[in-house]
């Protein structure tokens, strides 16, 4: 697992108002493992389907064995979480291997690319949606069946597609049946921001290569210190504690920040998980969205001098896989020739420990995630953190966690103007 | 040019308001438009750059029949614009078109992995630094210039080699002669953040094939329309003032929201435009990046039920290249059969749409803009109306929008760590 630096969030000041507060964490973090236990919420238990897993990889084998390309069709929570370990755990110049991508809007112009682009003898499509009434991957779906049955013919346009949903009900679960599509299963105590080591992440993880034990081995290390009641054991009840203290101190919106461009997509799962987990009843902290160092040429400047509103959390790699020497130029430049000698691998370091003292020094408080190295047991266990954090922080903020009340208008009013029956 | 629909914005009290405060806004323009009449800023008159940009086209014209792929070292105002605008028009999904690669991080797996899969014969580099001091931007040359050398022999290497930098000072400007690199310029009154209509973005715009003289033509016509003094007639004057006075009403927080997956990349830019630019004295708007329908899925519930502190600006497409039609399922389930007959390009207006009168009723104020078509004058157009948009708004605040101050003590920070003489 990993490590967390907290020097630059917790002072004497916060040492202290986090003793007088630990009785409130550990009650949030009960409440958490009650709703666990009785069956509300099961992202906590995604570590233990053995079964499963052992199923989805085969499956993912099989799939693999047939094809070279794996379209996702999903929005949200069913394509956010893949994305992040396939951006990961994935050489993405690698064009020999195994393809994924995620359609994961209705733009009709880049649907349409990427549907023309494809060589439909040789892709597979993963729909993901639990419930089936997803408007945006229905959609996709509806195009890619009638365009595979067109081209190639309903047999082998049905062996094209795997569906992940609801083991039950659902509008997808029946044509398991009815035509015969593979069908994974998304458990029904799973909402989709928390389903990524379900079905949901791990078949289209496991098509590409990446190894899914050693996520579920990362994510069930997190699950067993982050179940502890003792604050300095527990890095994931004081984190949570943490944030939810600097919140009500007015650090209303909170930065992700890894010094790695491979793990942009955490930051988005991130938002997800951060914003439709908490943002509720006018509360809520604003999840943002940022890339060390490229962002020290962006966003930056505002976190530095802009409102004081801003608590930061920076991910650091300690060993990536390739240092990248930096070579000596042929002429000598007191512009850039202090770095040669270095390697990239320092260079990223130093700006992340730059860049977090002078946050510091400014006041703006952060804490900082060290991974050892960005391997799939590390980017497991990042996701069962932040998941359990954003469940305890509800229970903090008294909020519930678990469902987004704040979608359902706008949906109701895009079933009226798409004249949907009973809207 | 586009249209703007104010009406989830602008009731009666803020029209009152507009009307009261109009004379403010007047000035802030005044102000704005003196700074560019000294020379002090540069932005808006690179849409009069005839012979400068009749000079990239051909320099992209020659780089393009000799190499295949142009990969840009550069980072944040050197890179944002120029990946807006390959995201944005090109056809992502067409791998016979020539490419381009934004390396903008000193992620030491990811460049690897990125220069590692590159055939260096058919590979052609853009540097782009105004200073030449940049530390992101200059061990990635360091490494692709030793790497040519050693791979190809110098006089290859430098042919390689396109430099972007200050048309007189900085560090790689004198290797112009010294070694011999082609070299572009960006004009010394024009910051990285306001550069994309620069050679910065137009070469490699036009090494992949994007008509630049379209992107120019959309931004002059917003330059004609944003210095004119009537607030009616002014798009760009009016949706100053309301994102400010909205900032004064506590919507400290700026979303932008295309309804456009092609438009994801305008998002990042304008993070940048708005951070960087308003981001001081303890003031600004935090910019948060959307993606419609994607984030309705994400980010919906926070801006919905989450803190009253969010204004946004939508981007609607009306016409897209193809419209992507929905067929019928061979069953009939209600959950998605509503969907059929209709297309996606239906959908995603619908849902916009949807969102932003869910948002109005919630209390989120929010403009739409309404581009006609995505293509490289409307592209060009709303790149000059967020520049003028934020010069302004930073003249409204008081606050110097052209400076970085605060991104200057993580710099030292780094440079001292990693032993730059001085430092």
């Amino acid at each position: 697992m990993f490590s967390i630096n907290w020097d630059s969030a917790v002072n004497n000041e916060l040492n202290e108002l986090l003793r007088v507060t630990a009785g409130q964490a550990y009650s949030a973090l009960e409440k958490t493992l009650s709703k666990r236990e009785s069956g509300k919420i099961g992202f906590m238990d995604l570590v233990f389907r053995e079964k499963e897993i052992s199923r989805v990889k085969k499956l993912a084998a099989k799939t693999a064995k047939e094809f070279d390309t794996l379209i996702v069709l999903g929005i949200g929570g069913s394509s956010l979480g893949g994305k992040t370990i396939n951006a990961a755990l994935m050489n993405n110049f690698d064009y020999n291997r195994k393809k994924v991508f995620y359609a994961d809007n209705v733009d009709p112009d880049y649907f349409h690319e990427l549907i023309s682009s494809l060589d439909l003898k040789k892709t597979a499509f993963n729909v993901i949606s639990k419930s089936g009434s997803t408007a945006e991957t229905m959609a996709q779906f509806l195009v890619v069946y009638d365009l595979l049955c067109k081209k190639l013919g309903k047999e082998e346009a049905v062996k094209r597609i795997i569906m992940t949903t609801d083991p039950k009900s659902g509008a997808l679960r029946p044509l398991e049946k009815s035509i015969g599509f593979e069908t994974l299963e998304i458990p029904q105590n799973v909402g989709g921001r928390f389903s990524v080591l379900s079905d949901v992440g791990l078949f289209p993880s496991a098509f590409s290569g990446v190894d899914v034990d050693s996520l579920i081995k990362g994510a069930a290390s997190v699950l067993e210190t982050g179940t502890g009641k003792d604050m300095e054991k527990n890095p994931v009840l004081k984190y949570s504690l943490l944030k939810y203290l600097y919140c009500q101190k007015g650090f209303m919106n909170s930065v992700m920040m890894p010094y790695s461009t491979k793990l942009f997509e955490l930051s988005a799962w991130y938002v997800q998980l951060w914003a439709e987990s908490l943002g509720k009843k006018g509360m809520g902290q604003t999840p943002i969205p940022a890339i060390g160092a490229t962002d020290q040429h962006s966003q930056l400047q505002l976190f530095m001098e802009g409102p004081r509103d801003k608590f930061i959390t920076f991910i650091g790699v300690e060993n990536s896989r390739n240092k990248t020497e930096i070579p000596c130029f042929e002429q000598e430049i007191d512009a850039f020739d202090y770095l040669s000698g270095h390697t990239m691998q320092e260079l990223i370091r130093c700006e992340m420990l730059s860049t977090q003292r002078a946050l510091f020094e400014n006041g703006v408080p952060s804490v900082r995630i060290e991974l050892p190295e960005l391997n799939a047991e590390n980017v497991g266990a990042l996701f069962m953190f932040f998941e359990m954090a954003v469940a305890i922080t509800g229970d903090l903020m008294e909020i519930d966690a678990f469902n987004q009340p704040g979608v359902e208008l706008s949906k109701k009013y895009t079933y009226q103007m798409m004249g949907r029956k009973g809207y």
